[in-house]
């Protein structure tokens, strides 16, 4: 029984400084790094990709909307399949040449933010994402939401999928996350976030806010590394896993 | 007798272009591509590697400093090695992603702008470009001006280079470009500039401004590709070129 | 009977230009200039205001989405109206202190593209922009859709307004534009659009798409300056007007 | 025997913070408040000024060359005089803008960084900076070194000044901070810093680091805001200037 432990991290940007990356790394066993253009720079991205290497953290590209003010947490319509391709190939090889300084190799693809939003309720998006993941390298997992437009790309186009699921989100009975502006969209307890994650990864299924039954099929296990209680619930998470018996460990397909 | 012709292309922004790109593309055998930090962007890069690959071009990464504004022409000072070394892997990487959506490889890599002319004077930013090259993919070709850091700087790494003259430029005794703000420096004349460039790559010697002879190997001649003269004179280039004996195709070394 | 002639101008960014300013400046009588965050740059904005000067072309603040890559084009969404104000005011501002380095006074506010749209169309964002527009200078004209929102909100706030009409658009029966998915929202024949436009401007109504009359209040003429045809187009326009009786020249209030 | 003390804030950007403003606010009468060209964005600078009207105060504009991922701490060369007057008025205008939404008004503008050090030593530079500063409002008080260029510029333009010292820098015979790779460059030891201030400030004199004796005339004393450190001997430095006999108030003219 291996489980995976997923974050954004990298999400510094020039001089300034978010989140406790050195700490996060030695929990979570995945890291989602930010390519420049909700977040990072070349620079970031390469002092992340050598911390995860020392770490022994794998590392994905986490491409977003070049928003830096809004850190890719806004909206942008009226981008095309087109040129969303483009805009997440480009993220995708710029992490990939930067962490090659760092001799660490980039293995997986998630979304961020409003585009990840995105992406996991529109088929089309999704599959122009995974078009762009298997330009780059079609061995590349993509980090998808199963139940949703992302797990279903995977499958089109032959890609190898990491199937995560939110330790503090509550879902809806579509599989997606409830939406923030419901109550109990988000857990705020750490016992609680807990609990939900055991629960789903022993019976792999959600149970929906609803009540209702999702089977669903979960690599890892997405903890946030932005505010300063990401790392104690981090570490908590991952002590619980283990007590349970789980292995966490990078997610090998 | 082979001779590449390259040209910097994809120069376009969003909404704004820069040249006649499709006019270029049927004349040079080798683009240089900006990679949108001085000029172009994801979709640009794209469309430039899908109308090169239709036209049998060869592409290279056109890496510049961030500074869209100032189209990447005006020095930045403090970039440390470090530093340099991320920014032009970034970018390497993001062309060759997008470049495989267009399932045209990128072969070279040639230095932009106010970015160029400073790695070509100095040896330790020219390693830097160097290590960038070679972590991104060490068979790609660094094109470089001969008797420069450039030039040394591949030979140290062991990568193969692609040794390139400006059609409308004279050389001091340094083998560097003549300084901009000194007289004669560029060549204005279109027949002057075809007599210049004929004479360098049949004798394989660079006549300075100040009559000295220096020795060079010379695989590329480089055009404008940005202003309405460009064209002709390109064409006519080649066109003399071809007269003179030699085949103009890419470099392949 | 005056009437006023817009154009969107001062679009160039950078090394890159868009339309022939020149030849508009000498055609229309107002100008909306770029403010630095959908096109337009510091040195743009001041060559702008030098030239609107030169030719006695009213200027106003343009400002837009901060999205250089998409023209200010693609609607981005969750801003807040807080946001929205200190966007607005900051691009104003910006273009009010440059336009003072030309010694020509910003006189009038415009919102851009696709917040353009959408601020016609919501009275929240209509009054954050005249918040800002009232907090930058009291006595700017904030210009209108006439029965649209930002109509609504500058009476609300005080503000006087400059009431536009589109020289090639069609209208619904919500005194918007027809959405330009549907056919017959432009208007792409020269003297169908002049046609359009006397007739607007003699009746003081649109008639919209659909057969209804719209009661209207027309100050100004917003003709596209963007594209080759738009001088021809705005040059011929303007000698209809003539011809027909109306002097064109800056709305004053 | 009044005294100011200032401090460059604002200097957050969208999701990441910089420094402890409310804190420093506290302590400080002068805020160099950032522009959106190195540091800060519509929304910062607009709490900015909200929380130093609260405080009492005052506000000015701090603009830098156009370099997030820098801060504004590289050189950039080859701007021109007149594109530097464009790029400090846009900057002056858009703070004057966004600080009319919180009722404050700006009073001053001080260059930041790599520009401020450039704009210091060039007579050319800082008569640019002052002929933006006239432009965007002729009662602006131009923060200036005593004895370099700034301060010439004032008095050249007939602008009042601010005459700043340095809380933990030493000076060189010139007038100028001591180049920060040379030994004796930076007070690091806060009782040191506060002696330096005091005697300068008493005797109206800097001792250089080589003893050489400098008068000048000094209105107010800069602090660090961007670190750990500096809200401490800040509040330190306050207390011993107040022990000292000087009342620390916002400068008047």
């Amino acid at each position: 029984m291996n489980i995976d432990l997923n974050a954004d991290l990298g999400e510094s940007f020039g001089p300034w400084t978010m989140g406790d990356d050195a700490a996060m790394l030695a929990i979570v066993t995945t890291a989602n790094v930010a390519c420049g253009f909700h977040a990072g720079d070349p620079s970031i991205m390469r002092a992340t990709a050598e911390l995860a290497k020392q770490k022994g953290v794998a590392i994905g590209a986490h491409p977003g909307f070049q928003d830096l003010a809004g850190f890719g947490r806004r909206r942008i319509l009226g981008i095309s399949l087109r040129e969303l391709e483009n805009m997440i190939a480009y993220q995708i090889g710029a992490l990939q040449a930067v962490a090659a300084l760092a001799g660490h190799p980039v293995t997986h693809v998630k979304t961020h933010g409003a585009l990840g939003n995105m992406v996991a309720e529109d088929d089309g998006m999704a599959l122009a994402v995974g078009r762009a993941i298997k330009a780059a390298d079609p061995s590349l997992l993509y980090m998808v939401m199963p139940g949703m437009a992302t797990e279903r790309a995977a499958e089109t186009l032959g890609l190898r999928a990491i199937r995560e699921v939110y330790a503090d989100r509550t879902y809806d009975d579509t599989f997606n996350l409830t939406d923030r502006s419901k109550p109990g969209a988000v857990i705020h307890d750490t016992q609680a976030a807990i609990d939900h994650v055991l629960r789903i990864v022993r019976d792999q299924a959600i149970t929906s806010l609803n009540g209702k039954t999702l089977k669903v099929a979960i690599d890892s296990v997405c903890v946030h590394g932005d505010n300063p209680g990401s790392v104690a619930l981090a570490r908590t998470l991952r002590g619980e896993l283990e007590k349970a018996g789980f292995k966490v460990t990078p997610y090998r397909p």
